[in-house]
């Protein structure tokens, strides 16, 4: 590991363990690099990585400090734990959601699509379009079911960028990260298994779960820290569990990015009961800090580790190019990968190469990350605005959903005749977890670029749910 | 049922039940219209459709026929009952297959791929750059699970020329024909349960089904009739069947079209057991005969054929673009498919949608039905010259691969290292086995155009074949 992730780790924790209290000034950049005999760089990066999971802020021209006390909106309140797994309730909800997506003529802020109107993916376009003029024939034949050679090896770069180490031999090009994701569970479970994860996180994955006939074991997440290893450890010694699935980057739907010290948590856990974890990092490189925080791979010393990923989020999901670096499970990954679908279209995934061989991705992700930072801070303040006193809204360190908690006994499934009414779409809080919990939440996503619309659509939100906590209000309304 | 199909009915049975003898002249098509009544065309119609199925041929000028003793080289020999369901056995070697499709300098006859350089395929290639370039935005949106709807329409109006009634909206479009056939399969079986399937089959339909963790019952088949229908039931009787796997037209590997009685009785069997059926039409469009042969789905009558195609073998196989036609089976393949691995790239979809809304298709189709038909006479006549005394080979009646069947006792594993030696690449008769039978058959390909290195690697088997049989020809060659 590198010596800055060391220090972060350090650091990180005295600060979780209360050494040094909110608001409090950190030591200086010179006093820590004297102290720990490392450069004025090491212990800047190891700031930035700390910053990036939301355990110290930078004041221009001040140094580092504790965040104050938590600033209004507070952050949503961490989930109880579950007490035994339990199966995986609803699809009907996702389908509705996936309906909906088909609509034109609604205000979206429901699903997890990334802008892609954006001028940084023109090059993207014309490699299209070049590859479908000249690779014709060569898109047309079946191609290797490990995937386009060209592409992992731009994504054997990326790894690196990641901090973990794929070959491209060891890296199987998916049809979207949802492949990759399902490929995984199906490798590593059968019916009946249990399957700790995350909570709230990604309906797919639910969904995923559902199918492969799993259980699910939910862990509650603090909002800036992500999932709880005292919450885990306990399952782990009670359950056979079979998998661990995580988003530790710019997680969706709550946004934190794992401290250090936490991740290495998980990782000794995952060792100690030889139990294989599931990374979702389709989010990683839209972490807004830079360089993106390490994949939770970049841990992994016995190929325990599959990551799943794809450029969904940081390009385009038309695309469908996801990949897995699977580890030491690659075999049957690749045979999973087999009779799943076969191989996954060449004609994208030869446009993608092209794209990131030319250098493009960068500047693209510089882009997006400033967006959609940007737009997190405006619909934070909308919400604020309109919403109910009380009302919880998570600080994302990366992507483009915001996680909204409404007071305990708020439904959001009664805003629905007005959201139909209205043409807008949400994704409600019970299909981010299996047991139908966060009835009283919902996800906002705020990935497209903004206009009058849609401050009036969160607004409308707002005020419907303002007018159903206030019956008096409500009267008004109908009147 | 149409007319003509009720007359192939019967004539077919009576021709099975031996009343018109081997070389017997049937009756003309004008006593046959007067006899039963109905049009001129209408027994036209029944006798090519006899045709197609090998029960009848045509003499110029002089009539229909039954065929006469069939002449060399003989047909393969249908394979023996199992006496109980069996594990799949083996991934290793369809993995060697895959690895060998990636080396570029070999003889390829042992995969499953379409010829792809032919001019009738410039108008998709041109589509795929036109769309690449103006759908670019639309083909980089997530888009419907189901497929893009201008595809569908299409489907709807091929599934009609197949025989069956298929809305657009009850169409799903899936990442190749293998996904479609995976999705069937996991929404009908769990693991332990049993699957019926016509013998010998697809090898990817063997691995999906082991990865499913689904037992198999081999069903033999005749090689120009299809599947044992007495060999069927005696298997619905004695285990719990969960589903019926066939290939009923231009099947792969044996190239048969079923005739319409056996069609029948499959239905009524399942029917009666309540199974349901997975018919793999992948080859369908590509029954050398016109109009193509009904989908065995044209004769469901309560949604339980689950029809499973795609546009590989028709089109090309880097489009990967297939999709299923589910019947009652609908909201669970869909559920599986958005689960499996999201919606389907959306470009190679606009794309096949605009050849054939242009009306490319046909065109398409009648030139490859043209070459793979007389490529398959022109490999059987190289197989009858260069394989040992006694080999037998299939008489496909469309699609483009021979399956080729040496003395009982040969084991064409004893090829492989001249087959490496050569650079030539077949497909050994076991994987297409579930418990690796026909380790004495391989499947030739004979879609793309020959040159002087295919007749050279067919002879070059051929004499290695006679060599390993012959002990004194084989010293003669180690000499």
């Amino acid at each position: 590991m590198s010596r800055y992730l060391d220090l972060a780790t350090t650091l990180g924790s005295r600060i979780e363990q209360g050494l040094h209290a909110a608001g409090d000034r950190l030591p200086s950049v010179r006093t820590l690099s004297l102290e720990y005999g490392v450069s004025l760089t090491t212990v800047q990066q190891a700031y930035r990585w700390l910053e990036m999971s939301g355990l110290v802020e930078a004041r221009p021209r001040s140094g580092w400090y504790v965040p104050a006390a938590r600033r209004a909106p507070e952050l949503p309140q961490m989930g109880k734990p579950n007490l035994r797994p339990t199966d995986v309730t609803d699809w009907g909800q996702v389908q509705d959601l996936l309906d909906l997506e088909r609509e034109g003529e609604t205000v979206q802020l429901g699903r997890g699509m990334p802008d892609v109107d954006t001028p940084t993916l023109r090059p993207l376009q014309a490699a299209l379009a070049r590859e479908g003029r000249h690779a014709g024939i060569a898109s047309l034949h079946y191609n290797d079911i490990q995937g386009v050679p060209a592409l992992r090896e731009q994504l054997a770069r990326l790894a690196a960028d990641a901090g973990y180490r794929a070959t491209p031999d060891a890296l199987i090009i998916t049809t979207g990260c949802q492949e990759a994701l399902s490929c995984a569970v199906r490798v590593l479970c059968a019916p009946g298994d249990i399957v700790a994860i995350a909570s709230p996180s990604y309906h797919g994955m639910m969904q995923i779960l559902k199918e492969a006939g799993v259980q699910v074991f939910e862990i509650p997440c603090d909002p800036l820290q992500g999932i709880s290893l005292e919450a885990l450890e306990l399952a782990l010694e009670r359950w056979p569990v079979k998998a661990i699935q995580v988003i530790p980057n710019a997680n969706n739907p709550l946004g934190y990015t794992m401290p250090q010290h936490r991740r290495l948590g998980l990782i000794r856990l995952a060792q100690r009961f030889d139990v294989p974890i599931i990374e979702d990092d389709i989010y990683g490189d839209l972490a807004y800090g830079w360089p993106r925080p390490p994949a939770l791979k970049a841990l992994d010393e016995d190929g325990r580790v599959l990551l799943c990923s794809s450029f969904s989020k940081t390009l385009a999901p038309g695309l469908r190019v996801g990949w897995i670096a699977p580890g030491r499970y690659f075999d049957k990954v690749l045979r999973m990968k087999y009779t799943n679908s076969g191989p996954t279209a060449p004609l994208p995934q030869i446009a993608v190469a092209e794209f990131l061989r030319k250098g493009h991705y960068p500047t693209h992700l510089r882009r997006m990350r400033r967006q959609y930072q940007r737009q997190r801070d405006i619909m934070t303040e909308w919400i604020r605005r309109y919403f109910p006193e009380g009302t919880r809204v998570s600080q994302p360190r990366g992507g483009f959903t915001l996680w909204v908690e409404l007071p305990e006994l708020f439904d959001t499934h009664t805003l629905d005749p007005m959201l139909r009414d209205s043409g807008i779409v949400i994704a409600h809080g019970d299909i981010f977890s299996a047991a139908g919990k966060y009835r009283n939440c919902m996800r906002l996503s705020h990935a497209c670029a903004f206009d009058a619309r849609t401050e009036w659509a969160v607004r409308r939100i707002g005020e419907a749910a303002r007018a159903l906590l206030d019956p008096a209000a409500m009267e008004r309304l109908r009147a």
